[in-house]
């Protein structure tokens, strides 16, 4: 058994717990490697006090899954089966206690809770494993740093294929298509996130959805993207300046964004609460008077998920720690005018925040790019 | 208030429920015709009995919803605020009684459900409005069977791009990128599901993965695919014949396949049992000896969802009604060997089955499109 099941292991048998059971899709994937989309057929793993893993999944999957996870034994359900009374006869064949049961209670559905309390009318399913879950994803192993480092890999070329693409007259679905295809090309087959590019005004709101406007000159565009990497996720953001000059108020903006990007960037470490780093993004562009366009939290974890914890806002005083992942993302939306965000997601060490992501961050980086600079 | 609230206002007030508190985005976008995706955040419909609805939405995206939904109160929370807090102290001001909730358990989270309990330490939150809800999404109005004939409309049209693009040595992620692309380019801003595109023997697994294998003369290419429209989803299956001449077993089976289809399509009609339906292509692949090769229910209902109800499986009992849309999708998978699966999606009314797509299914359906037939 992999260290992962081990630590989960050793809580069951601190809290005496008899059976815990993960439907979440990833966590089974963070916990064994098997990666599936079960959609709303049943996906579970089974970890026993007293006796070995079980996996269980529709029978569809079970031929892959068996050859995923060879340690672990896999059994499945027919769509004309109830589930839950499958696993009830696999869980009592093993004639092992099931009094006390850990499930995740941030991913399974009150429905499903009560077929289980229905299928095993004598345990107690109050034990929640979701706060261990977030905790041991925390922190993430160097084999999930180095998927994580590729998938920021993939999202750097993606601005740039979208910076290479840019022309006046083109639509923002265009660029979003362009660079999908690109990336699917070189062997992306999903995005993290719904790919977001928006011209000019459209880009002051900050999950805006890219349409048929069209890009006129002098305006920003901002380029928020990432791709799924083996099961990891990556997310960047970048407002590109499309044109010769920016105006006052989009330097003034840019400047002070990128101020507060790269503060937080340098001052991010080990031990700091994860509010003290989003103040030391947001006090940057509070006090230059910016405070109320800056409406959402510096940053979110990233991992399997593109938003996990931690998260980087106030009143979270979750102090950071080594292998960490976040974003860093100040940003200031002043409607119908100016949308800018900056966004690096890193890890944290010793040494300080490393980012995944390099594309440059200054005003002018695009137009530098674009010389081959 | 439209009609579909009225309905629920009705259920509320003969079960007597006090307030009814959606949080399945596409509940909310059924309900209101709002649509988003608040990832970990919440987002939540609250009906009352003695009072006028709510809209809750993260602060980031309140002017949007505002927007959207311009008969509904929208109020919101901000990351550093506890969200069920907001909801407690909103619907305090509002001094009617909530004692008694209902609640969606087919989506509400269990960490959700006790967050709500807190907050409201004195209601019942034993009732469920999914089934309700699932049964008010069973049968489509009018608007929704225009805006699914236009998603299959897509989905035909991606069938054929994918067709166009076949060629000896290109491999299944390289047609999907080019089914994806084009369709962007078309408006089409993501798919119903992960675009499958199988060659070979790959096409035996009835979830496969596209990757780098490369296309054969004399291969079977299956494609399943959709599209999402304003909303709603298709669902496609062709398995495409690239060649001159099929073998015998690829003949057998497609054949097979395709009676099992045209069977259930032709049979399909108003009071028929789901399971009927089922049996009728079940009973044809079982009779020519290949009934353990056909692994799966012959097909969904789809929606806002690609997969919701009705489910055409054995033991479901329910009676099949105009207006419910549905799958028709047998398939034999016979491993390392050979998979074939056709599918198309329609609605049913009084005259029949009436598919949503239209891309011939017969065997030598790829060579006659590629010679303009």
């Amino acid at each position: 058994m992999n260290a992962k099941i081990i630590t989960l292991s050793q809580a069951m048998n601190y809290d005496n717990i008899d059976i815990a059971l993960f439907n979440n899709p990833q966590t089974i994937q963070y916990l064994t490697g098997y990666e599936s989309d079960p959609h709303e057929r049943i996906l579970a793993l089974l970890l026993f006090k007293d006796s070995s893993p079980l996996l269980f999944t529709p029978a569809l999957e079970k031929e892959d899954a068996q050859k995923a996870v060879s340690e672990i034994e896999v059994f499945s359900y027919l769509d004309t089966e109830n589930p839950w009374e499958v696993i009830r006869k696999k869980v009592e064949s093993h004639q092992v206690p099931v009094k006390t049961w850990a499930i995740e209670k941030n991913h399974l559905t009150v429905a499903r809770k009560e077929a289980l309390e229905s299928a095993f009318p004598d345990s107690l399913f109050s034990h929640d494993f979701s706060g261990l879950l977030e905790n041991l994803r925390l922190q993430k192993e160097e084999h999930e740093l180095l998927l994580m480092k590729e998938a920021g890999r993939f999202a750097d070329e993606a601005i740039k294929i979208g910076a290479r693409f840019l022309k006046e007259g083109i639509t923002e679905q265009e660029v979003v298509a362009h660079i999908e295809y690109e990336l699917k090309k070189k062997g992306i087959s999903s995005m993290s996130f719904d790919t977001m590019v928006l011209f000019g005004p459209n880009a002051a709101s900050p999950h805006g959805i890219p349409g048929s406007t069209t890009l006129e000159k002098n305006q920003f565009v901002l380029f928020d993207l990432g791709v799924m990497y083996q099961g990891y996720a990556s997310d960047i953001t970048r407002t590109l300046f499309f044109g010769d000059e920016p105006s006052e108020i989009q330097q003034e903006v840019y400047q002070l964004v990128l101020e507060a990007h790269n503060q937080a960037m340098q001052q991010a470490q080990v031990g700091m609460r994860a509010e003290e780093l989003d103040h030391v993004a947001r006090s940057i562009i509070d006090q230059a008077g910016y405070g109320t366009y800056f409406n959402h939290r510096l940053g979110h974890g990233l991992g399997q998920d593109v938003h996990e914890y931690p998260s980087l806002m106030a009143g979270n005083e979750m102090a950071l720690q080594e292998n960490m992942c976040f974003s860093i993302e100040p940003g200031i939306y002043i409607l119908n005018q100016v949308g800018v965000r900056i966004e690096d997601c890193g890890y944290l060490d010793e040494a300080g925040f490393h980012s995944f992501t390099f594309f440059p961050t200054h005003l002018h980086a695009y137009k530098d790019f674009m010389n081959g600079n």
